[in-house]
């Protein structure tokens, strides 16, 4: 993407390490910092200056390259480390195998790294190409489409175009008039995320409450849903952002169609279950402050976990890189 | 209740006007400010200095005496002037008739805004009555209790007791072990006052993000959610806080039964369909600001519908102070 007109990923290699976007400056500030070891990758990671599935993915991936310039025998330490930085996404886990499978082949991990980083810039754009020819068809009887969507599943949350809203960008660049609600996503608030990049690609959208996603799909305010997702398992649940379950209900109730974006690399064929997913819980401050700010009256405990899952037959179809298919239908698209 | 250690109501009449607990200071300062005429009381619902369907009924019945102490031709001037102070809680219009129609009986209209004050009391503790033993039902097979409840329908929506925790305190006061899951409510975050509620009480709760809940109730954490109404239709449809018609569609979803609780004065016998209950919009900086501080990007437009409508067939029951029925039935409990 073009921010204040220069082409900017959200992860850059740089001589002796990465510059990323710090994301939890954003939307207020634009602020590169530099990576530069595994550790400071896992931290990255951990505290969500970087985030989003695919780019948790990255960013582990030149993290290992990172530990293995420095000591050609810390594979096995540095993917623990980087491994335990987050839980749920796991394309975390399938950037960590496919790095220490290049380095079995003695691939030089710098060069996978920035590998991975390019075919994920490739394959946000053909889920783009997937995704905006089920809002065109939308198109051909609206004058605008309605799009909601949740969190942030933007170019931010990968390393350029983004999951979710690749098929919006790629449908407004082709002339689509949409329109996205945005929801806030409390509590960490990645719809401002989401709001700051729509408004930077000149996207129309608006910014709702979590709480007002089902008032707009009961109130025929809605097309279509597309969401992002941290993993999918084999028979097509779906782990994505806290909130997401409930937005898939309201979808269903009002006949919307709710969509879910990923690459391959989302896919966690070892689980059938959505339940056996884990689920991440951030600490509790996250709820019960704003900034260094409480909220919550003293003594008022919290619990937040970070995702939920929704099942397959909420999901009315999954936008990959290599198509359109039916929730219960990925072994049509992959083999595993 | 007692807030330490005093008897404390949110509303309570005194030399020419009524000592109201300043909801917009809560939970951080607890402060009582004076209304000594209509348009303080106008202004009070308006800003949600006083908020909650019970307590703006309450309100506007002193602000109605207010504006007759002054001048006892403003009567239809000062009901208009309160009737457009908010316009979803029926509370507001039922209290205005009742107040219309005691003065057309030459009844001393600060006489019967005090009637209305303890008979809300009398009511929010009979709701209780009815409420605990849905709870305590629960509590014979199981050690806690969990609940899961959604805003504020506690006694700061009330004059004393609430309506939605009315029987959670009943229950907890007979001895019954009773958690509650309260869910955040953004955009005004009332879930902060129904905590603090709950604290001063002494029951156990834990603050959620509202996206917290469709996880809650899928992973089996809720016995049983129950919120309260701003109004509610003839046929039963029911309209509360923005985010209760999600946590509805979540509960019926895992099988949980989904309670509403309110007295009489909120039941609005002139309308069927709770698709023509008005909505009220307020200020977009509710979504886009916290304080003074924009969490949203500059630019970027929001919507702020303040109610949904839950549809009867999502209610399992409603718990009144003429006891529970459910939600097709509320002519059985009624005559119209």
């Amino acid at each position: 993407v073009l921010i204040d007109g220069k082409p900017t990923r959200t992860i850059e290699p740089i001589e002796g390490g990465v510059s990323i976007l710090d994301q939890t400056r954003l939307p207020h500030a634009i602020e590169r910092i530099v990576l530069r070891t595994a550790e400071d990758c896992a931290h990255a990671i951990r505290t969500m200056q970087v985030r989003g599935a695919p780019l948790i993915g990255v960013t582990a991936a030149y993290g290992l390259a990172f530990a293995l310039k420095k000591d050609p025998t810390s594979a096995e330490r540095a993917s623990q480390l980087l491994l335990s930085s987050r839980p749920t996404a796991v394309n975390l886990r399938w950037a960590i195998e496919r790095m220490r499978k290049a380095i079995a082949e003695s691939i030089d991990p710098w060069i996978e790294a920035g590998k991975i980083a390019e075919e994920d810039v490739e394959t946000c754009k053909a889920i783009g190409a997937s995704g905006s020819r089920l809002i065109q068809k939308i198109a051909e009887y609206k004058p605008t489409v309605e799009v909601l969507t949740h969190c942030n599943a933007g170019w931010l949350a990968c390393v350029d175009w983004g999951t979710a809203l690749s098929p919006i960008y790629r449908a407004h660049d082709a002339g689509v008039r949409v329109h996205v609600w945005v929801s806030e996503t409390r509590p960490r608030n990645q719809g401002a995320l989401t709001a700051w990049e729509l408004r930077s690609h000149g996207v129309p959208h608006t910014l709702v409450a979590d709480n007002t996603c089902g008032h707009l799909l009961a109130r025929g305010a809605v097309d279509l849903c597309i969401v992002g997702a941290d993993r999918v398992t084999a028979r097509g649940d779906v782990a994505n952002k806290i909130g997401t379950y409930l937005k898939a209900l309201a979808a269903r109730e009002a006949n919307v169609p709710f969509y879910v974006a990923f690459p391959h690399s989302t896919i966690d064929w070892t689980i059938e279950r959505g339940e056996d997913i884990p689920i991440e819980e951030r600490a509790t401050d996250e709820v019960t402050h704003i900034g260094n700010v409480r909220i919550a009256p003293e003594g008022t405990a919290a619990y937040n976990p970070a995702f939920d899952v929704t099942p397959a037959r909420l999901v009315t179809a999954f936008v990959t890189e290599r198509g359109v298919c039916a929730s219960d239908g990925l072994s049509t698209l992959y083999a595993k």
